[in-house]
């Protein structure tokens, strides 16, 4: 059964030696003391190890059960979600006036991480209801925030967002599910929504569904898609439940993983319900919170590399098997621990360098966030809405290869589910496909996002990293070599992809495309090559400034090190592919495949 | 549901458009005209299309379930077994004097891909038969084949392979199960075996184990380890069943996938065995098979990735999503095929490509050991040893990641179990892992293949890559430029890795095992380009040979120009980090990592 450890000294690190967020000048960062902080991860670390851990390999095994319209979580979950929403987790960084503890999107992302390590599929129960929360929050009248977010916030009741249906999921143009107007001024909603996460279970007395559909007589396409609030049971005016809506769960599926979770198809008919935000404007009503929510599932994939790395590692230092080639290293012991050997020690490198790099990268986005949120930086929203894309695509992609890598380190054991590193690949897998499958997220990058605001995005980024490199070159030899210059190249790769879009992608726009997988994942690389630039700098200030713990600040500088020679190099591979355009790609008739 | 259809022509086009197998001098390949292989693939496409593929779900979904120590299938594969053994498919590459059809392993190997893809699971158990039957075949007494041959090429007996035990699986020094002998030369096999592949089941009269136990008294290690033949049922003079042996399945494994094959914990509890090949040189006769058995785990990563690609086209073909970026292709219908976008394209090309590369490097590869078998011919056998690690190792680890590039075409479909996509990606996911892990296979060719014979096998691979460029440039610019200098460049990176490891193993061998895996995939690489560029010149060939069929020749060098632009380069990330060295794979101390 694996165990999970919350990686509390990594985030300290990431917050107080990198971030250093008790500096900034975002509302609420000068709370973010280091004791305050490591208090929390250290709570959150109990429940997360202690509860949600033991019950991941229930959900997994157990699944959820649809029994005549009741939808049945695992053994335990309910009663884990209870001490969930007592210990005041729900609404960590929701707005006090609704319950919440007004905590910035750093510290949520930050705890976000511990939850969902432990149990992915238990996670998004609270993780969805509070996408709709936020979207109610963004979006809802006065009195929709009153009647829905101190329940919301609290978890006592959950949400979902229904944005799929059968024929259409990226495309939701094609969208078939209508809302026709009540004289009321509620519309009744009919269709059929699927891939409904936490559509229907039995931990919470109401589900705020938020529904997707379009006005009847309203513009054709994405144009006419508005945005609704679907109560499973209505609100009365003092707040009580009143009878059951028109929605209903009609079936749920048998997935690859997160079986914790229940993937609902949703039944609308003739449903009440209250249009949230502007007529027409759904997908804005949506997509406000697009940035949250997708960091939210770039951290899944991070989530499960770590707790997949946490178990490999210790397999690796437990498992006898071989001798080190350089010479038995345990002489006593009938073989050497796998740890010894080269390729496990390279398998072991490549999950640990990109899980603190990622960890890295997620919470530098979410310090944007919060500066976007908090103190209207322009500058900060451009640049993480660039980056979105990138940490939602590149670190799920990559997340998910890191737990096939750490299934790996198990040999044939992490092929028998009772050893559940299959399940954490399994779990990740979805990280890639939802909240936008992945080349959805490269073309967002690369269509969309390169170019708006004219560029002047990925500009600060390059600049940014220029920036870096200057202040911070010529001080220490060994830093440039092992570095900087990694860093340099890798980001001259990308400038390079970057030219060779604007200047090919005009007369043919697939020349663009066909390079957007690549794109992304070179832009990842040299995100994490930055962040681990500047944790190298981070331990080399800390050791510099007699830090007593310096194994913790040199394993930092040789993992950084390990990242730079071996992972950061593929923007080369990468850019090679993007100039090799887009002839070889789309050169067959798709009848000739 | 899951469709297959067995790739004929593109088997027929490597067979005798690549290989012209009707020219070799290896016995038996004249007789392999093109209408009597195509006759083969097409009573074998019949029956894997139409009656193991539909059993594949099934067999994912049902499982086996151990009942009162009796194994039960799932429902339908008895009955298709039945059919696979009345149509003589289990004994196609055996001798004729045990039953067989003596076809060369080319064939055998041609044919096991449409199992496989049609069924992995099921296909197993007349795969391990065919391991245990070519081991006894190699190393039995006259008695032995004549007692358990016959009814194992017809697989009314089948066969199983056992070597791990819970402790130790690559490392087999530390085995614990014991032979004690006795007075009438049998010996009493007492222990327990993990992870035995059709270890017992309902689909045949008898079970042959070969299992590894070590004699008592014998060596210390692996030197100590000997080879047993521990039937089921014990087989009378006549021919007879007798007696039930001491051997009994203990439980069976929930695994990731292969569901429908039972994966068994065998418990031998002073079981009779009978030596099989030498004493204490048990390792040397599991492993005279190896190779094949090995290049048949490779063929099991295309074999997955083959079927998961046919699926995702035809959905990339029908599904509609959005518009093609140019301008919409079916402006009659609501939206255009996903196919029309360049990045579903891309995934497509890369499957495609690494599919048809796949199959024309593992057909080879039989080839080589038909003429090493049949011919005596040392080259090829020495050639072939070295190849092995890298069909096993970079086509699973390459077919693993196609299956979850298929399975990303298909959105939130591909999650849900019941579309099937899921399946292959399980499923080909043991194929790193057993018949030597992938690290084991990397460690195997750079720590052992490489070298050996003072090397000269590898260097006849470099001179045959050289010979063919030389051979060939010069005739057409744009088959050089797209083609051979790709190649070219490749195998320079290859030879480059190769130096490096040279100059830098002997000092410390660190420097080359923390490149092993990189070094596995990128003679991977230049394997499939070399494929590629043959494959290429047989398609001109064909083509200025006045072939009617010229789309499919032209799609083949589209094919191959794809693979040489976008996926052969990777070579020089490999060798990149290849020459990074030992130093940060090996840095940290176990304690810090």
């Amino acid at each position: 059964m694996p165990s999970y450890t919350a990686p509390t000294k990594d985030i300290q690190f990431i917050l107080h030696d990198l971030l250093k967020v008790t500096e900034s000048e975002t509302p609420g960062y000068a709370d973010l003391e280091a004791d305050f902080t490591a208090a929390i991860f250290e709570e959150a670390g109990k429940l997360t190890s202690e509860v949600l851990t033991p019950l991941n390999a229930v959900g997994d095994k157990e699944g959820c059960k649809l029994e005549n319209g009741i939808v049945y979580t695992p053994k335990g979950f309910k009663e884990a979600f209870g001490q969930v929403k007592e210990g005041g987790w729900t609404g960590l960084d929701m707005p006090e006036q609704y319950g919440g503890q007004n905590m910035p999107v750093v510290i949520g992302s930050a705890v976000g991480e511990l939850f969902s390590s432990s149990n992915q599929a238990f996670t998004m129960y609270q993780g969805l209801t509070h996408g709709a929360a936020s979207a109610i929050l963004a979006h809802g009248t006065d009195a929709q925030k009153d009647t829905y977010l101190p329940n919301m916030v609290s978890c006592e009741w959950t949400g979902t967002m229904n944005l799929t249906e059968p024929h259409c999921g990226t495309d939701l143009g094609l969208m078939r599910t209508k809302a026709v107007p009540q004289d009321d001024g509620s519309y009744k909603i009919t269709g059929q929504k699927i891939f409904i996460s936490a559509g229907e279970h039995d931990m919470a007395d109401n589900i705020i569904h938020l529904v997707l559909a379009k006005i009847e007589g309203g513009p054709e396409g994405i144009a006419g898609v508005s945005l609704f609030i679907v109560p499973k049971f209505m609100v009365n005016e003092d707040g009580s439940l009143g009878e059951r809506n028109g929605v209903s769960v009609g079936s749920i599926e048998e997935k690859m993983g997160i079986h914790g979770n229940s993937t609902c198809v949703m039944n609308y008919d003739d449903a009440t319900g209250f249009l949230l935000g502007q007529e027409h404007k759904g997908m804005r009503a949506m997509f406000t919170m697009m940035n949250e929510a997708r960091l939210g599932v770039g951290m899944q994939g991070l989530s499960q590399a770590e707790v997949a790395y946490q178990n490999a590692l210790e397999y690796a230092k437990d498992r006898l098997q071989g001798r080190a080639v350089t010479g038995a290293e345990h002489p006593d012991k009938p073989a050497d621990p796998l740890i010894v050997h080269p390729d496990i020690r390279r398998s072991l490198m490549d999950q640990k360098s990109f899980a603190e790099g990622a960890r890295a990268f997620i919470l530098w986005g979410a310090t944007m966030i919060d500066a976007s949120h908090r103190n209207g930086d322009e500058a900060a929203e451009g640049l993480v809405s660039l980056l979105t894309p990138v940490i939602k695509g590149f670190l799920t992609d990559v997340g998910y290869d890191m737990t096939v890598k750490a299934q790996q380190v198990y040999g044939g054991h992490g092929y028998i589910e009772e050893w559940g590193m299959s399940q954490f690949t399994r779990d990740a897998r979805i990280a890639m496909i939802y909240e936008g499958a992945n080349g959805v997220q490269a073309l967002d990058l690369v269509g969309r996002k390169l170019a708006q605001d004219g560029g002047k995005h990925v500009m600060a980024f390059f600049d940014l990293v220029k920036g870096f490199i200057k202040e911070n070159a010529g001080q220490d030899d060994a830093f440039d070599v092992d570095f900087l210059e990694p860093l340099k190249a890798a980001s001259k790769d990308l400038q390079s992809a970057g030219m060779y879009f604007m200047q090919n992608g005009a007369k043919n726009p697939n020349n663009a495309l066909a390079g957007s997988n690549d794109f992304m994942h070179m832009f990842g690389h040299v995100c994490l090559g930055l962040m681990w630039a500047k944790m190298g700098l981070a331990a080399k200030a800390a050791l510099a400034g007699g830090a007593s713990d310096t194994a913790f600040y040199e394993t930092k500088l040789a993992t950084g090190r390990y990242y730079m020679a071996r992972q950061l190099p593929a923007t080369t591979l990468h850019l090679k592919r993007i100039e090799s355009g887009a002839d070889t790609v789309m050169a067959l008739e798709a009848a000739n495949f």
